[in-house]
Formats: C-alpha cells, structure tokens, sequence
C-alpha cells in the first residue's frame, strides 16, 4: 500500500503554493504561481529518482524506467497541477502525486515492472485562463496543433507560448513523444453521486460530451431614464432571457444536459445606460452527443427567435467543442477488480467533468477513478475529500498501475 | 437672437475633447478629460467678459455682473459637462454652452440686465465614475456635504476630491454662496417625445423620481460540468431572474415606471464554474412618488422571495434616491410663452433623465426646456439634435433669461 502520510503531505504543501492576497489558491495555467507549483513537483518527480522532460505545451513527465523494457510502450497515469480562480486543493494534483506516490511504492517493494510507468501533468486542464479546457493533453493526443495552442490569447491578454518560456516550461519534446500502452487518471468526482451513495470508488466508464460558446449580444446604449421599455434593444435584459431559457430546459427537459452562464460582462456598463452589448458563457453537457447536439439546436433556434423579439444582434463563437467518451472497458473491469479486492465499494459512473483522460482516450486505451466529494463542492475552496478516501483511491491506483504494467 | 454658427461651433469643439483611442467619447468627472473640457469652457466664459468662480465641490461659474445692481440675487443658467462612457456630445454641454452664449447675445445687444446672470457648469452629473448622480448641483443646494462628495469612492478606485485637487478644479467658494433668483435648464429630451409629435419645444413642468440601488447575490460557486441544477445555487442566474422580473413589470403594470439594469459582474466570472456572487444596479424612475415606492416595494419583494427559492443571499445597498420634482409654474408659463411669439410648437412635458434643474429646484424656482433627440437616442454617440432645433431652444432660452433678469 502507498505511503498515506506522504501523499497527504504532498497535496496539503501543493495547495499552500498559488495562494493570493485573499488567501484564495489561484494558479492559473502558466502564470508564476503555476511556475512554483511546478517547481515543486519535479523535485518530488526527482526526489523518486524519475527522468522529467517537458514537451513543447509544457506537459511535464516523470519516467521511471525500471527494466530492460524501455523500448516498451508506457503505462501513464495523470492529470493537471493548474487550478481554477479560488479552487480547492485536490482538483487534478490528487491525481498526479499519486501517480508519484505509486510509483515511490512500487520502487520500495522491488517491483519490476514490464514497461515504463509514466506520471504526467498536462498544461492548461482548467481552460480558465486559455481556452479550450484540457489542452495540454489534447495537444499531446494531437487534437489540436502546438503552434495554435502557444498563441492562445489568454483572459488576461496574455499569449500562453510566451507565458511557458517566461515560466521556463517551454520544453523541447515533441506532444505524442511517449505513446502510451494505457492511461489512468486518478481525481475527485467533483459531483455529488459517491457521497450520496455511500460508495468508496467510481470506475468511470465514460465523460460527457462539453460545448462551450461565447454569446455577444448586440443592443442599443441608451438612456435608463428616458428610453420607453417598448422603444429598447436592451443587450442585458436579451442575456437574462438566455440565463433563464437555458436554466428552464435544464430544468424541464428530459435530457440530462446541465447548461451553465459562467461569465458575462455589459457595456458600457453604466448604471443609468441600457447596455449596448452583453458577452457571456453558455457550457452545456451531456453524456449523450445527440440530446447535447439537440441542446445546442434549441439554444440556437432560441437566439434567433430573441433577435428578432428584442430588435438586438447576436453573434455566437466556440470556444470548445469535445464529444462524449467511452472509457476503455477492460481498464474500467480492472478498476472494479481492484476496489473489491481492496474491499472497497464501487460504482460504475459517468464524469461529468472535463478530464486529460478524455483526450489521452483518442490515443490509448484509458479509463478513470474517482473518489468522494463532500457535498459535491468542487472549483470552491470548500471541495474536499477526506484522507482515507484519498488513500483508498491511490491503493486502488497502484494496484490498477502494477497490473497494466506487467503485461 | 443669439449667434447660431458660435454656438454649433463651440458645441462641436467640446464634443472632440475627450476621445479615446476607439474615438468614443469619455469626459468622466474629475478625469483628465474632464480637466481639458474645464479648461475650454473657463476660455470661453473669459472671453465673454465673465467673472469665473469654482466652489469647492468643482463647479464653475461664469458670472455676468452688468450692472450696479450686485447684490440682487442672480438668475442662474446651467447643466453639465462631464459626460458618460462613449457619449454624445449635446447632453449637458448644449445648455451650459446655451448660457455663454445667451449671455454674450445679451451683451451685444445692449441688455442691461437688473440682476448678475450667472451660467454654472456642475460637477459629476451624470453619475457614472461617483455616485450620486448630479453631486454637484445636489452638494450647491445643500442636500449633501461637501465632505461627504469629496470622499467618494468611483469605480476605478479614485476619490473625487484629490481627482479635483489634481485637475485644478478643487474651488474654494462654499458651495451655494450665489443664492440664485431663478435657474433655467436647457437641455436635450433624451426621449423620442417631441420628435414623435413634431414638437419643437418642451416647456418641463416635472421630472421623474430616480432610486438607484446596488444589488448583491451571493450562491455557491460549483463546478458545471458535475453539479446538478437540483443542488446549486447559482447567483448568475438568480440575478437573470431579477433582471426579467424587471422588465415584465415594466412591460406590464399600469405604471409608467421604467427598470432599468446597465451594469454587471459575476464572479469568480470562469466558463466552468457557476457564479458564486453577482452584483448588479437596479435603477427605477417614476413621476409619481407613489408609485416609485410601489415598485422598489415590489422588486424588495421578489427579492426575498427569490432568495428562499434559489437558496441564495441577496443585499441591496442604495445608490441613489431622487423623489420627483415639480418645477415652477410661472417659469414654465414664460417657456411657453417665449416658445410661442418665437412661432415653435411646445408642450409641457416631463423630463425622464436627472437634471442638475432638479436639485437647484430645491433652493429658487426652476424650470427646464427640451429640445427633441433624433430617434430618442442619447448616452450614445448616436445622440443628435439638429442645428436649427439647437438654435430654436437657444433662442428661447435667450428669452426667458432675458425675461427673468428684467425684474
Ligand atoms: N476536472 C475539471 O474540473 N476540469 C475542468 C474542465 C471542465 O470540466 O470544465
Ligand atoms: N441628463 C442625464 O443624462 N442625467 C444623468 C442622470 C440620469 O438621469 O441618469
């Protein structure tokens, strides 16, 4: 079994690297808290003697390789060290010290595996400050080119290739450079369901497919004193009628589609001034491409009715489009095995989460585990999950890890 | 008559000053813009032979001492010329430029006025960077301390007494030293009324009441991708819901109230997760104070209600309150009597904008004239008034100050 307290100790000092003036953990994709939190994983990378090499998206890898085996395909275990804005601790940096922590386990009980394991932590997960979400693995799974990913303009302004070289994680491998034979992520559910149902660990069989738009809503400035309600083309009371049409399906419809408005921002944002322009998010999930395809339909069809009734313009633009995925199921059995075997409950389920996974799945076969969240609370500072559910999902780990690697 | 090419030309000069790098323009008081539009206008009350006096909230007056007759109380003629973000170049200037000019027509013409003639130009009237709106004039008539306006804090952070310290404009007149005799306010309609009618000038006999608040929600930020709608409390979508109970009143209620939200902010304001807080300003007008309570009532609430459904915490903190205003009879009477032998058309009418006429209403008798807005557009820079509709208002404005001054 993996060491407890040195894993705990691990996520606990990650999480205290990032932290802003609030006391909030802040450590967006490529920034300098990034830098420091990367900083600290190679040297743990290193304190368990693995080889680091950083490809051209900043993807950071930590080999071990253990045999005469090298020119094996690898066994890859991973996530994300980027957080979100005031995020909790656990999000993605469970899932890569684990993946240390396994392979620190495995050194110790002299285990020889039959192909190099590999830890990875994949630049810009969180899709916060860069878009699209996961993009460092789907660089890496050839989704989408190194160029285009580095001259991402960032919410800041900010150009993420110039960020990487800033931060000293513009390396020099090629994305794709490790093929792996299997991938493994380790995570928090970030969702309600092992909680609720009182079950250790999810083997997750599959993650929902995830739409992300940009909606501009054009009006009329005009004055708030003035302007009878029947003479507006108000760009803000137009966005609140998205909000609620999306929420109301959400709601209503028989679709499992969560719908959600992340951002928005007026212009020109003046008390006494109807807004002339309204911009805001639309994500909208689904497990199922073709309800999720239905959803995207009916929010268009909606914006060109609202057009036409609010006298406004307005433009929609992708910011990410990924199709739901199927894990493989032989990992996913492996997975299950292994939580019985441990004498730990396991339930198959969904993600509903954007993963590394997901885009590693196009090269590989791959698969997830997910332990508890508290109350579901995830992208808060209030996500949490407690240390023996930590512990029993990285045992669960190191067993599904040792398992790939001896075939 | 007064000297139309004059005043088109020195409107058309003040309207250049204060154009960003988009050539919107933004002449926000205490700015530095702000600043260069202070300094055209003092040149043009020099050049007028005026006596310029800044009190110490920053207003300007240009003081016309004719005659041995000093010490009679002045009629005074005035509005502003800080303007809103991306503005036209009429609100506000049109009447304080009105003034010079009225004055400087007087002066040619021999007039010999039996009271000083007094045209101001008051501080931060549009509210945009310092609320409340119209500070200057409301500080003048003695309805707020001069050391609670100097101390406001505006959007960007700054504070309204060390801008005015900067810019040169930090008077040392106490604020009210001219008791004024009469005040008379020419300034564009902002509404679609007298183009509507085909009418030329608007004698304004009262102006709606203004209640300005800042509105808080705070939900529970969660990730989107994992929360189901039945568990969040999403404080985006809460403030949508405000936003259309807003409108559908305003659209439906016997009423005339007007609702209005211009500005917005959601935070932590990320694609993937849902809105822990949103902050957003509410302003509702209406020219029955009864009606105006009805409404904040009814809006108090939907509040309440709205916070036990979504589960959410709502705050509303005031920004501004203005109760209607009933102007002087006997200076509307002389609008549409000067209106009349000029052969215009006018009407009574009521202003649904805040004027500087509404809080100098409260320390002498005042009085408003309209002249029509193209399309009703204003707080755009689409905001036009013809040339000849300028110089018909001037022209009646020249009238009524004469008329005024006479007795
Ligand atoms: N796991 C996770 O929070 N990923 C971020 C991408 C998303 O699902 O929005
Ligand atoms: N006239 C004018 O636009 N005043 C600004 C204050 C307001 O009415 O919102």
């Amino acid at each position: 079994s993996i060491d407890a307290a040195r894993l705990l100790d691990r996520i606990e000092q990650l999480g205290q690297i990032g932290r802003d003036g609030g006391d909030r953990l802040v450590r967006l994709a490529g920034s300098d808290e990034d830098k420091r939190g990367r900083d600290a994983l190679v040297s743990w990378m290193k304190e368990a003697n693995l080889e680091v090499a950083v490809d051209k998206i900043g993807n950071i890898f930590g080999i071990w390789r253990a045999s005469s085996e090298d020119d094996q395909a690898p066994v890859m275990v991973g996530s994300h060290i980027d957080t979100v804005i005031d995020a909790g601790v656990y999000d993605g940096c469970y899932g890569v010290l684990s993946g240390i922590e396994v392979i620190q386990t495995l050194q110790a009980a002299g285990f020889v595996p039959s192909r190099p394991i590999v830890v990875a932590a994949f630049t810009n997960e969180e899709g916060v400050r860069y878009t699209p979400d996961m993009m460092g693995s789907l660089v890496y799974a050839g989704g989408l080119s190194v160029e285009e990913a580095l001259s991402s303009v960032g919410t800041d302004g900010s150009v993420l290739g110039e960020e990487l070289e800033r931060i000293g994680y513009a390396g020099c491998e090629e994305p794709g450079f490790l093929k792996p034979h299997a991938y493994v992520e380790l995570h928090i559910e970030q969702g309600p369901v092992l909680e609720k149902e009182g079950i250790q660990i999810g083997a997750v069989e599959n993650l929902q497919g995830i739409s992300w738009q940009r909606i501009t809503i054009e009006g009329v400035a005009n004055h708030a004193g003035t302007t009878p309600i029947s003479m507006r083309s108000d760009a803000g009371y137009a966005a609140s009628r998205v909000i609620s049409f999306l929420r109301d399906r959400a709601t209503s419809s028989q679709t499992p589609t969560v719908a959600t408005v992340g951002c928005i921002s007026f212009e020109p944002n003046a008390v006494n001034i109807i807004p002339s322009r309204a911009i805001f998010t639309v994500d909208l999930r689904d497990p199922n491409e073709h309800s999720l395809q239905a959803e995207e339909a009916a929010l268009a069809a909606f914006l060109t009715d609202l057009a036409a009734a609010e006298g406004v313009k307005i433009a929609t633009e992708r910011m990410a489009r990924f199709e739901p995925v199927t894990f493989d199921a032989t990992i996913v059995k492996i997975v299950e095995a292994a939580s019985e075997q441990r004498g730990l409950t396991s339930k198959r389920m969904t993600s509903g989460a954007g993963h590394d996974a997901q885009m590693i799945a196009r090269i590989c076969p791959a698969a997830m585990i997910f332990v508890p969240s508290i109350g579901g609370i995830s992208h808060n500072p209030r996500e949490f999950t407690s240390g023996p559910d930590l512990v029993a999902g990285a045992n669960v780990l190191l067993d599904v890890i040792s398992n790939l690697a001896s075939d």
